[in-house]
């Protein structure tokens, strides 16, 4: 499966260091700048401002247009070669990368929207107001996922809601929206990213793996059935 | 000490819930917008596109020259009155808010930037951009906070770093910037914001009540040296 990941996030790219990629040159070829991939086999095929600074940081301070013409460019002229599915990552809100992500998908099929909230009612006020935008702009909702939903203590194994419990539960429910499922906070998960490791290579046996996995694969038979 | 919060996270406007202040009517006066106040002894005056949304939410679809408009706004048809603070609280990034308040307070003097991060590389990388920012902008730093800095499991006292630890500081001395302190990840404080009730009053004696009372004070001896 082929798939791509587009992080428009201009000003806060963090899917480089997400995927522990460093920063690799970016190619030209004849169609376009070819995305960085993050194996030989290239199964995952990768592009953001972040590979493309020469300097990590350095400051994109870009007005809207300037944000909207790249990431056109990202859509058109990176070599994205046959994928599946391509993932767009956006930064929080409703305003100039939203509305050019879709502008530029015109021709292709927008397969729908993943919100991602934390439980509490700060966060899923900002995931009902993208809710408002879906609608509005008639992108279909594939789900929501509630993200640091719960601590577990390494050392007593006892779980705290450090923030709230259950909101993203509830708002997929007062929505109408389908539930994807929860990602716990996992200082294994947060510690890998932070040292370039695998989580999911690494830790397969984990409670983060299995809720990851069962929320992409739930992703994955949605995408399939439409 | 009068001190004013103005919210320019135009998409995601958090400080109304963050000081529970429900959906009050903003008033007009003759010299324009009256802002919201916590108290009758008018000791925080507030303004945020959340209080003037009719529908709580509602997606404010907005590019760049419309948000830059009504941030203008916010700074010059307000009734601030005689503040001795205006705080900026700005979405992450470094585009259309952050200029238009950069430009709108010409006028006046900006003391400077505090940034926030949590520990992680991920949240450092989006901070060193910003002090970037601020660097090509000649607006001065004046200092940074660690949020989310470490987690007290309430049941067994064991401090976990779920998101690496020391980030903070380690970025003010790589950039020779001040380190205000560290805010502990507490659910006592996202609680009390969850259910509407004031931390600093309910929790004097929590270890996050001393560290935002240090950061706080150490602020304000900056600005009243500055």
């Amino acid at each position: 499966m082929a798939v791509g990941i587009l992080d428009v996030d201009l000003c806060g790219p963090s899917i480089p260091r997400m995927l522990s990629m460093g920063r690799p040159d970016v190619h030209q070829c004849d169609s376009g700048w070819v995305p960085v991939y993050t194996d030989a086999q290239k199964s995952l095929a990768l592009m953001s401002i972040g590979f493309l600074l020469e300097d990590p940081d350095e400051a994109v301070v870009w007005r809207g247009p300037k944000k909207t013409a790249l990431i056109g460019q990202f859509v058109s002229d990176v070599a994205w070669g046959e994928l599946d599915v391509l993932l767009v990552d956006t930064p929080p809100g409703t305003s100039d990368e939203h509305l050019a992500v879709l502008e530029n998908l015109k021709k292709h099929r927008v397969d729908g929207a993943v919100l991602v909230t934390t439980p509490q009612a700060v966060s899923t006020g900002d995931v009902r107001r993208e809710i408002t935008f879906c609608k509005k702009t008639g992108v279909p909702i594939l789900g929501i996922i509630e993200n640091m939903s719960g601590f577990v203590c390494p050392h007593c194994s006892e779980c705290s809601n450090i923030f709230s419990k259950g909101g993203g539960e509830e708002l997929a429910k007062l929505t109408g929206s389908v539930f994807l499922g929860s990602v716990p906070l996992d200082p294994l998960l947060s510690g890998s990213i932070e040292e370039g490791k695998d989580f999911l290579q690494s830790f397969p046996n984990s409670a983060t793996f299995s809720a990851i996995s069962s929320i992409s694969q739930t992703l994955l038979n949605s995408l399939q059935t439409a």
